[in-house]
């Protein structure tokens, strides 16, 4: 039967299963397997499943199925719950659960409050080695799930320090906790965005990090794994964001779909009338000339793909923080000397197509005169734009694609039907 | 002086600080500072800066700063080394370190066995807390920096589980170390594409997993934080490859940077040829009403633009293994939809816009007809191209975006010219 098919998987791929198929599937399985859902499956399911997905159970079936999971996962299920749903929710928790999961529900979404689990493994920091690990094994059905370090504490109950479990397990019994303790120690303020939280994850190759409040005492922690997910959507939202997507998955409804895709659909045709009436500029000219009509694309298409080659290297080193005040100026100088070079050998190619083809030398000569102004501009609207988008506190990788293809088709139009008009009419 | 102000940066933000400024400061810099590169730092630069900084050092010095790196790191270092050099450093190396990076060595590039470490922690499977903790206290200096995981052998050497570190420590000296041992269990070949590693590493939240060689037998280890550099690494590369850049950096070399940008914008340039060759069927019809010179490129745009979408979140959702076999012909049919649905949005939008423009009804019928059709025809494939490519064991990222765009061009420009040469004349 059903529970012999689902037991020997993993939650992750028992929640990827449930994503791939139909909504009317996922009803029918459910209904008879409903109890099978746990909360590991819950926490491994996408938000839009996932909303669909709770739709089905009871509050007192969704507390059971969190029960066992820790603080964050349970923020992670009910933070977008609608407030009824959550209220019912965290009324059915145990008191203490509930506390820990509505001080993380008080952080901003998408910070390391939300991030964070509020179990932590502590310790005064005037305590050995060996009082450590009598209290470790006085406690064992008290302690997280996984742990990696014990955070040293003052009375202040501020974090000054980590001790890896290795490092503990290998020291003697007399060994005070605060001389064992990692050379590199850094915290991580609740109200922090997860996007930073990941990037100091995987710059300081961090295990887990303590997360302390404005007067930096400790209010949780938070562990690599969940770094690690952040830090792979992070970058999966600037991919889709690149492509004029928003928080699309293969598995949405096609309404929802639909939505999503049609604003940048809607800012590129405003772009793309734009450049069209660049064009109409020079009705008299193509009226003369048809080929300008048919070569006119090309120039257009080529400086499109430079400047989002150079957009997409910008957005993706302002991300790493690769590209920061201090070499900004060369990348602009390098991409416009690379749009330059480049721009030189594809003028030459498309001048002698043109020559060949149209067999109409000066046209070779305005294409060509054409593509190097307009990879030119390519590479300094791909650097410029989004490195100012940045400035202005708007995400780069969402904007940056729009603008970029606008001039380059506005250059690429205006240079190529204005340079044909001076020199061929 | 120098020390004073790099020696509070952590190692990688000073690899960063290395990566920004120019190569005469680098070399400036270095001459006056090269004692303070150490492994760590080495270790943090990037691929291309590192090799001019390895230029710069004897092997006895590099030998010296990697003396006291893990396996991995060394490897990390060495593995795109020329011969001469790698083999320097080698022999340099102690014995036992020297065995152990040139065993890595032996796996191929990108695979589990060069990202491993083989530095373990293991113990027989038939050995208790005690046992296991009197040997971690006896050997202190042998163990690895970090490790998270006891892993249990058998006699042969196989991986049979793993005990975390906390669940070590919260147990009374008699238990026996396979009755505490993690439920869920994965070990790791060494022939894996490290991608495929990341991916496990991602997918189920492992934190080290043991590497075992074709007979099964424990080779080395993988941890969490090696996983994620190659996560983001693997997703940066799909970021760049959909945008056609090779493995394109901000500090790269204009030189090394133009080879990178210029093999896309070549097939680019095909591709926009083709197209303007679709151009050119219809200049008669062109030639007989100019607007349709204006209006053409709109098409073509809004049906790239629909492509790029539809394909973006195709490629994604193949590199997380969210688009499969089970759903691939539903996804399809979606994305026909979400084409179909916002062509027609679209298609009324431009029509009115032509026929407001231009004063001809007839021109905004033959508009709206190339707009639905191209979009449908984008949604189509933008998905069937990247799942085929797949199949045929291209990466998508790398060549969907040539693809796509190319039909979206010709398409949107033989449907609308094609249609007015049947409508119009
Ligand atoms: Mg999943
Ligand atoms: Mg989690
Ligand atoms: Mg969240
Ligand atoms: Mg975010
Ligand atoms: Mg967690
Ligand atoms: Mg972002
Ligand atoms: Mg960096
Ligand atoms: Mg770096
Ligand atoms: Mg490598
Ligand atoms: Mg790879
Ligand atoms: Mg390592
Ligand atoms: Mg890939
Ligand atoms: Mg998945």
């Amino acid at each position: 039967d059903i529970d012999m098919l689902m037991e020997p998987l993993h939650a992750a791929d028992i929640a990827d299963f449930l994503e791939q198929i139909e909504p009317h599937e996922r009803r029918d399985l459910l209904e008879i397997w409903k109890g099978g859902l746990d909360g590991e499956i819950l926490s491994e399911i996408e938000d839009n499943v996932r909303e669909e997905i709770l739709g089905y159970l009871t509050p007192q079936e969704l507390t059971e199925a969190v029960r066992e999971l820790e603080s964050d996962d349970v923020v992670d299920l009910v933070e977008y719950l609608d407030e009824d749903q959550q209220e019912a929710v965290l009324e059915l928790l145990g008191p203490m659960d509930r506390v820990a999961v509505e001080k993380a529900l008080a952080y901003p979404e998408e910070s390391a409050g939300r991030l964070m689990q509020v179990e932590t493994v502590r310790a005064p920091q005037h305590w050995t080695v060996g009082e450590m690990i009598d209290f470790l094994r006085a406690h064992p059905d008290e302690l997280p799930d996984q742990f990696y370090h014990v955070i040293l504490v003052d009375p202040r109950m501020k974090p000054v320090g980590n001790v890896t479990l290795g490092r503990l397990m290998s020291s003697r019994r007399d060994v005070k906790l605060f001389d064992i303790k990692e050379e590199m120690f850094t915290t991580i303020p609740a109200e922090q965005d997860e996007g930073e939280v990941a990037y100091a994850f995987n710059q300081y190759h961090l295990i887990s990090a303590p997360v302390v409040d404005e007067d930096g005492r400790l209010v949780g922690v938070i562990t690599i794994d969940d770094a690690m997910i952040v830090l792979a959507e992070e970058n999966a939202e600037d991919l889709l964001r690149l492509a004029g997507v928003g928080e699309n998955t293969v598995n949405d409804r096609v309404v929802t779909t639909t939505r999503q895709r049609f604003p940048w659909l809607a800012v590129n045709l405003v772009t793309a009338i734009l450049a069209s009436l660049v064009i109409s500029l020079f009705e008299d000219v193509i009226a003369g000339l048809v080929a300008l009509a048919v070569l006119m694309p090309i120039v257009a298409s080529m400086g499109g793909n430079a400047g989002t080659q150079s957009l997409t290297v910008a957005v993706r080193a302002i991300a790493t923080k690769d590209l920061t005040g201090s070499n900004v100026l060369r990348v602009i100088r390098r991409e416009v000397l690379v749009g330059l070079i480049n721009g030189l050998i594809f003028a030459v190619v498309m001048g002698i197509i043109g020559i060949l083809w149209f067999g109409e030398p000066l046209l070779g000569v305005v294409i060509a005169a054409a593509m190097v102004i307009n990879l030119v501009i390519a590479g300094l609207a791909g650097t410029v734009i989004p490195v100012v988008l940045e400035k202005l506190g708007i995400d780069p990788a969402l904007a940056s694609g729009a603008f970029v293809t606008t001039v380059t088709d506005v250059v690429g139009f205006f240079a190529f039907l204005g340079l044909a008009a001076v020199v061929l009419l």
